[in-house]
């Protein structure tokens, strides 16, 4: 049976595991990237494993989130992962430098080769044929340190292309098809991948667009085969030698196929607040427009860029607009002040931001409230722009460019049709933004520098088969990530600061039992209900319990992703036989658990409680890997000795 | 008697008082500036004046401060602005245009005219001959609406430069060599004028750098004669008509002269927290630096990035060094694009911000923890920069150029010298970034938009003969306008908010205090030591109170700019006869104040205890035009009835 462009680098890569929908498998990973806002823990728990250098054929430290700098902590966050990349093998591509995706993009991914990035726009590299995803900052600090990447071995998607895009209409307006199709549910558990005679009219940018915003899909990733355009775009890369043409076989067997004729597209606009609420632009005419912010991972090429520029060179932006522009890289940057279309863009009266993530992660530029705001970014959730009651509308660069000389939404096709953008020849190449790390011989001598904010990862004591600790906190159902371990403007800086976020743990439960943990000496257990866990996969969640002392939460039922970062801290999660006998716990009772280490290979565990006589039984339900990683003290630890060995 | 050229300046503007040292003086004010940090309360202010249209030459309001808009708070401001000034007469130059005074230097500023803005480095117009001025907001407003602005008539200080500079030193080293001889307080109560034949080997924009840190030395302003460099700039500009000569008489009489000898100049940096604490570059030289800044609207010129452009060409960034650089306008970044050097600094490494104050007023780039940060710009007080133990270095362009460089602050003379950076023969103008007010016939038509945050302000109420209220407030001595309305990140967002901020008023000395002022119905008085308001000069340190119900402040003595705050507010000012009477009164305490109307005349007023009995006298030390304001209701109030007499 013939392979898709994914089954065949999962086959290639395959370490662990049978390749088949649903069974976990193990890759071998070829490249990471990070990026400042979740680096700073990943390069913390890469440390924490001990490995002197990286594994990886190829691993890069981006700085485009935390660029504002309100604050020392970002500053002191740079600079620690300046030189543990420095130390540890890692390139650095220093702030200024460019958005990670678009960067990695242009210098760094290569088709047929495994990525993986701590940041969920990862499969932008898609675009160019490999095979990115995004993953938490423990699984890239795995990866880097030579362990393999876990996943469920995914469905396979086939979106094919027919036909061209008419004048006007762009990459983005093909991906907002598809959620529009398939919803930001419809990707779960699957790998889109785009074929058909129309993907040979899109350039690689234009590819990476459609794949980037396939997170917003929920897919696994996204990618595109490796043909002559991605030879063209590498050459013009200076990096020709990275070319290897990637196709599914002809018998490839997709679980669904979705059909699109590019020919029949009309710029769209994902509404408030989601993603795939997707309308036709010019249905949203009347729509008085306060703000365009032009940028991110999902649009801000040259060819995107240029085709604004084209738009605006002349014009002035309506005086009821503010025009934000953020190049996605330097490359980007200095092309266009090198052909004038900087010029252009100034000239119309557009602010020019620093090449980075900016208004896309609510890093400066909110919307005026209950402000409309016209974004060529991937996301529109309701505040992610700071604004709580503004509307942001996600569009193609066209459509923005368009909308903010009227001060209306306006279908870009309306206006007259400018001259397409051709792809460069040769784009200017000049990598000393990217600070290569230390050699062999001198990676020993230096130091990684860290400022007050960055604390040492908490590390987990040895397993034990009985253990004797009092019940620390006890919750209900329902419990997210949000309530375990809070976010917002007041706690975000300090992510990489455990002990200082350990005081925001379950602040809105509970605002005593960060004291009441640490007052144990030996540590102790959480008690909650059904669904514990859910939301926000963020692992903080994992690591401030470990670092207050938790051996084990005892639950009604766990959501996945939070016990999977339970198990990967080194924390047993636990589940009652009975459910009902979580009401036969109380706060501050001393539990008794017994038969632990059988009970992480099926057995049931006994927990009784000192204070009510209760006795009662538990399971822990994780696979055989999880209790390898549970009984070496959590994934890193686990990987460490995996690595040593 | 010959006159300076100040002299000249305010003699052809006087409208009331004798111009003699320290008298009182009000001038006629031709133009007005103001930014967006102070700018809301200034048009809310002028707002509550009742004047529809302004009566300068000209005003302008730029968008250049809070420009990273985290929070719906600072769009809205922008927004705000944009529609008063539409309606009420004032251009506006929105975001992305650059920072007021080197736009309005470019565009507006003429020779020989009166200039006050809402900022402390107006001075900076000084530069081309005007008579700049900073200001408080309501100064602004009021001048705005045809009022006189009233100053000390200050003394003269002549600064008399000789040769020229060296290469490698520049403007920046002269104004802080001026600093280094007179220090930051060297300059209160005067007017700076420079002369000699040196001047003539000065651009405007260099003129200006030296004008614009007259502010550090605490002059009221600084002022250079308009010739034919002043008229070449303004040609340049196609503002030739704008220009007229401007020298001192040979017979003027100045009260200070200091010489200065360009040649013998070197660079010059003020180290850290002051910007009088000078010291040559070449003394620093072992200092490791980790951020170099280039910008603020003291240097952030065309010659000065094109100096620093040409210092970078070909070269990069040491690795250990963040250089940001923000360049003063638009025009200037443009021709900056235009011309090639802007790939130049991105090729070198710069990260390129938005065209604003930015990291000047620590809106970003804070530097790391205890972080030696060099910058362009003009003040370098502990904790400004947003990292409370970084060490900030005052320098010049070639300073901070070269110091990126080596990676240690760096003496730019012991590089090989650039070939000088020529003033260009035009510069490209373009205004479509400064939005032309509503024509006369329009603009009763204009909507003024406000959002959530922008409250109306505090209106006075009439003043009576007999007061009976209640003491809300007894503090001690020494009371800052910090303990009285705090600032911080936490609250400078609501500076258009009244209600909001007075929930934090006087929040370190009594939190109660705000409950209690707003439960009593007719308000009342506060009672404090001496000493009461010193500190910074922030008007809202008088609204508050105003909002809060404060009628009397009664103390033993206050500073001198909080007071005239006070009256500006129509707040009595009230001062105990005998001092100790302060202990006889307590919190809560109802107290009578008696024959008001002529204690406004120099009469005692007298104030009874009604819970201790006890009984004594209170003086209201104020001008005569002061006591009109009080009888007005504020200078708002008072300036309105004489406006519309």
């Amino acid at each position: 049976m013939g392979k898709t462009i994914a089954q065949k680098i999962i086959a290639a890569h395959l370490v662990d595991g049978t390749p088949a929908v649903g069974n976990e498998i193990g890759l071998r990973i070829d490249q990471t990237l990070t990026q400042d806002a979740t680096g700073t823990m990943a390069y913390l728990e890469y440390e924490a494993m001990g490995i002197p250098r990286v594994k990886t054929e190829l691993s890069v430290a981006y700085i485009d989130h935390n660029t504002l700098q309100n604050g020392f902590m970002n500053a002191d966050d740079h600079r620690f992962i300046r030189t543990i990349a420095k130390k540890i093998g890692v390139r650095y591509s220093r702030p200024g430098n460019g958005i990670c995706h678009q960067v990695h993009l242009e210098r760094f991914a290569k088709p047929g080769k495994t990525l993986i990035g701590s940041d969920s726009h990862t499969p932008t590299a898609g675009g160019i044929g490999a095979l990115a995803i995004g993953a938490g900052g423990l699984d890239v600090a795995v990866a880097m340190g030579g362990g393999a990447y876990y996943i469920p071995y995914p469905k396979m998607t086939l979106i094919k292309l027919s036909g061209h895009l008419q004048p006007m209409v762009s990459a983005k307006d093909i991906i907002l098809e598809v959620l529009r199709i398939m919803s930001v549910k419809g990707g779960v558990g699957k790998i889109i991948e785009y074929g058909g005679e129309g993907v040979k009219t899109l350039s690689v940018p234009q590819r990476a667009t459609i794949t980037n915003m396939g997170a917003e899909l929920g897919a696994t990733t996204s990618i595109f085969p490796s043909d002559e355009v991605t030879h063209e775009f590498l050459r013009a890369q200076g990096r020709e030698d990275d070319f290897v043409p990637l196709a599914s076989d002809e018998d490839a067997v997709y679980d669904e196929v979705i059909e699109i004729d590019l020919s029949k597209l009309v710029p769209l606009a994902a509404c408030p607040h989601s993603p795939d609420n997707v309308k036709p632009v010019k249905s949203l005419s009347m729509t008085k427009v306060d703000q365009v912010c032009i940028g991110s991972c999902t649009n801000s090429s040259y060819t995107d860029l240029m085709t604004v520029a084209a738009m605006l060179k002349g014009k002035t932006v309506s005086p009821e607009v503010s025009l934000a522009i953020a190049p996605g890289s330097r490359q980007v940057l200095s092309m266009l002040s090198e052909n004038g279309a900087l010029t252009d863009l100034l000239n119309a009266g557009a602010r020019i931001l620093e090449s980075a993530c900016g208004p896309c992660i609510g890093m400066g530029q909110s919307p005026n409230s209950a402000g409309v705001s016209l974004r060529t970014f991937n996301r529109n959730f309701e505040g992610r722009s700071g604004t709580r009651d503004a509307g942001v509308y996600l569009v193609s660069p066209e459509t923005a460019a368009a909308s903010c000389l009227t001060g209306y939404i306006t279908d870009p096709t309306t206006l007259p049709a400018i001259a397409p953008v051709q792809m460069p020849e040769t784009f200017p190449v000049n990598d000393n933004m990217v600070d290569l790390p230390a050699s062999l011989d001198e990676y020993e001598k230096v130091e990684i520098l860290r400022g007050p904010n960055i604390k040492p990862l908490p590390q987990a004591k040895p397993l034990e088969n009985v253990f004797e600790l009092p019940c620390l906190l006890k919750v209900g159902d329902n419990i997210t990530t949000d309530h375990i371990m809070p976010a917002g403007s007041k706690i975000l800086p300090y992510r990489s600061n455990i002990p200082h976020l350990a005081n925001y743990c379950f602040e809105v439960c509970d605002p005593e039992f960060p004291k009441r943990a640490l007052a144990s000496a030996d540590g102790g257990f959480i008690v909650g209900g059904s669904n514990y866990g859910q939301g926000s996969s963020r692992e903080h969640a994992a690591l401030v319990p470990l670092y207050l002392g938790i051996r084990a939460v005892i639950t009604k039922s766990f959501a996945r992703i939070h016990k999977a970062n339970l198990v990967n801290a080194g924390i047993l999660p636990l589940e009652f036989v009975n459910p009902d006998d979580y009401e036969r716990i109380n706060l501050n009772d001393t539990l008794v658990l017994d038969n632990v280490f059988a009970g992480l290979e099926g057995a049931e565990i006994r927990l009784s409680d000192k204070e009510t006589g209760a006795e009662f039984a538990l399971k822990c339900d994780i696979s055989a890997r999880q209790a390898e990683i549970i009984k070496a003290g959590g994934l890193l630890n686990f990987t460490r000795e995996k690595t040593l060995k």
